[in-house]
């Protein structure tokens, strides 16, 4: 009996990793979208927002189902406890994707952003898939050096976004308000999706470890 | 052992509402603290919120601490895991009394908000408690028509975070892009506050009814 819940746990733990390569998958498109900008593609991103919400319920209704058939008690029960909070995470993430989508739709034909922060753009693009592939790995192995390495990186993000607002605010910026609303949203979609990973993170390794994960690393 | 174990639950309800009631006290404090502007009141919502953050770890723990001894199935189960949810739904809201008190204090002896915001961003601090006083009695009384009300409610703040958005873009805006950026992510902090209320308000809805309340309502 215990084999049969230690085999559902990890199709479960399983199933979480499934997400984070549906949200890298998501994110990854919502770049490209927006960069080119590609409307199908981001109507691909927004309809795929659905799949992940689906997936998020289903897997939800699992972790509470094996809880209520076999009562797990400590370190299984913290597990289950904190997949519920994982997929609300991923989820969270997936939303951040379909919002990234949402604006390269509403501003097609045109490209919301403007060419002197596509690099930045891209760049955060980039940082986000080299977060959340990371965040499957660490997921799927409970490889603590990668979580901690993740906090790390997510501090490039940090810093992509500090530079995206001084674009924003420099003297030279001609393109007004609307281009500079689009680019605060953007900018805090890219970093909230990668906050959220830092935060699965932290669970693994409270997971693993039982201790919370010091600020500083 | 049932009733103890209720008496437990009504507990972590109790503790949750009270959870709710620091975040009213933490927002009402920020747009205050913001309108003003008043740099202790915005220290006092910064450290308030390690205090809603800890509330929330402890309430975590007695959480899965009383699933784990009392093994609950079905409904009890299901208010388990629905309060771990509104517990962080709260903690977020929470975030976002912080994230409006940190603006205080980096524009501070200034204000951030020009002239002409002033009205909105108090109706949104009026309707923010409106809505979160509400979901604090939906919380305690389980009143399906309250719950379905927040819903509505939050059409008004969606409403002012339109009105927001027009006022930055209009071609009279004379503050340039460091003050729509903080605007920007302001009328966000609001507004995500907001969706966490009416997130919990669903769950609410779900718990006593088993059902999902449509998007409509």
């Amino acid at each position: 009996m215990r084999d049969a819940f230690h085999d559902e746990l990890d199709a479960i733990g399983q199933s979480l990793v499934g997400m984070a390569n549906l949200v890298i998958g998501a994110m990854d498109d919502a770049t490209t979208a927006l960069l080119i900008p590609d409307l199908a593609l981001a109507e691909k991103v927004i309809a795929a927002d659905d799949a992940i919400d689906h997936l998020q319920h289903e897997l939800d209704a699992r972790t509470i189902d094996l809880m209520a058939r076999q009562q797990p008690v400590a370190s299984d029960l913290r597990t289950l406890v904190t997949s519920l909070r994982m997929s609300a995470d991923l989820e969270r993430m997936g939303d951040m994707a379909h919002h990234i989508a949402k604006q390269a739709r509403i501003r097609y034909p045109n490209r919301s952003v403007p060419d002197e922060l596509v690099k930045t753009i891209e760049e955060m693009g980039r940082v986000s898939h080299k977060i959340i592939d990371k965040l499957a790995l660490v997921m799927e192995s409970r490889d603590l050096n990668r979580a901690v390495e993740i906090a790390i990186d997510d501090d490039e993000m940090d810093k992509l976004h500090r530079e995206l607002i001084a674009v924003i605010l420099d003297d030279n910026w001609k393109h007004g308000a609307e281009v500079a609303i689009d680019m605060t949203l953007l900018g805090r979609y890219y970093e909230r999706c990668c906050d959220h990973a830092v935060s699965i993170s932290r669970r693994v390794y409270f997971l693993v470890t039982g201790e919370y994960q010091s600020e500083q690393s």
